[in-house]
């Protein structure tokens, strides 16, 4: 997700390494040490601008989160909901790098769960390899998760969801849980994302899925 | 599905023994002699007025198709389908039996795909045991297709189609091809079903997939 360039968002991410982490890959191995307790952790690959990722914290204090996400411009956003925050949101951290190097910041077995929401749909066969749900994504996230570990993934993309159900399939993972229409029976656990508001406002179907790994 | 009583139904079904077969589990093992080609056999489990089965036999006569369906008051409807259309349907047959049964007309492999369409969704959780993909459906399936064989499976039900996708997954088979909104883009070998039409016409989505046994 791209926002417009805020020149000093560099300034205020770079005032916060406790919550902006600085050089994540020196807390590789070492993330309960950093949080100060062995609770389970679970990130969010694209977090934009938090709204998930902070909620998810908030509303759960007895796990870990780590948002990652590429741009300034919208992790600044995510920044800003803790600073915001009172006592701040002690069970989270942000991470400004690209996904696709988490094997640089964890180790096997040390995220519990990963998230996906809202991910570029890419919808080009061509591009089909950009898919965040592509084998090649689905391999790179088997390599911090642990034996059965899950994937929970939002989209309100249609063409993205159908690729996702028979790629996921395809690599030998159990579809655990499948909703066509998350707010027609909204779990009271659900926490929307910034676009999940935007397209359920607009009456369009959220599509949610749990994925688990199979060895 | 059920219809209006029609008393001449029964009648009518026996005077054409040719097409509803009278005694199928005479023909178990037999059904390429009975078509009199070793062309592929697709079934279809509760197929109702017939409208897909007809179809499907009109528009790929290479294919051999049977339809079962246990209430006369609508096999009926796509007996006529059959005697209105000018020199029969050659390669489609009928079977007024209840498809839970196809053990005893069928031996394994015999049959080369398998079709569920709109089926009864039982939406209440006490009656999952009924729904058509429930395990123990999709065991008895599996006595009748060949390793590899595929189940293609349409329905406008919500419902039926999440808990579909999960018990499938769990079930050990692959998902081959998902349309969470089958007429959005629909495919040029689609052939509606009743219901398909009516609720296509609704503006509701269609569901469809196709799964793939393991083994």
């Amino acid at each position: 997700m791209r926002a417009r360039y805020k020149p000093w968002a560099a300034e205020l991410i770079e005032a916060h390494p406790g919550i902006v982490i600085p050089e994540p890959e020196k807390l590789k191995g070492r993330w309960q040490e950093e949080f100060g307790n062995a609770n389970p952790l679970h990130i969010e690959a694209g977090s934009g601008k938090g709204r998930f990722i902070t909620g998810m914290a908030q509303a759960n204090p007895d796990i870990n989160y780590i948002g990652i996400e590429l741009f300034d411009s919208v992790i600044i956003t995510a920044l800003q909901t803790v600073l915001e925050t009172e006592g701040g949101i002690p069970n989270l951290r942000l991470l400004r790098v690209n996904a696709q190097e988490m094997e640089s910041f964890f180790e096997k077995n040390e995220v519990d769960r990963m998230y996906l929401n809202f991910s570029d749909p890419w919808p080009k066969t061509r591009h089909a390899k950009r898919r965040l749900t592509h084998e090649s994504f689905l391999s790179l996230y088997e390599t911090v998760l642990p034996k059965n570990g899950e994937i929970h993934f939002k989209t309100d993309n249609r063409g993205l969801f159908e690729y996702s159900l028979t790629s996921i399939s395809d690599y030998g993972m159990l579809l655990k849980d499948v909703s066509l229409d998350l707010h027609a029976n909204e779990p009271e656990w659900n926490i929307m994302t910034e676009y999940e508001e935007k397209f359920m406002k607009k009456g369009q179907p959220i599509y949610r899925m749990e994925a688990q790994y199979n060895s």
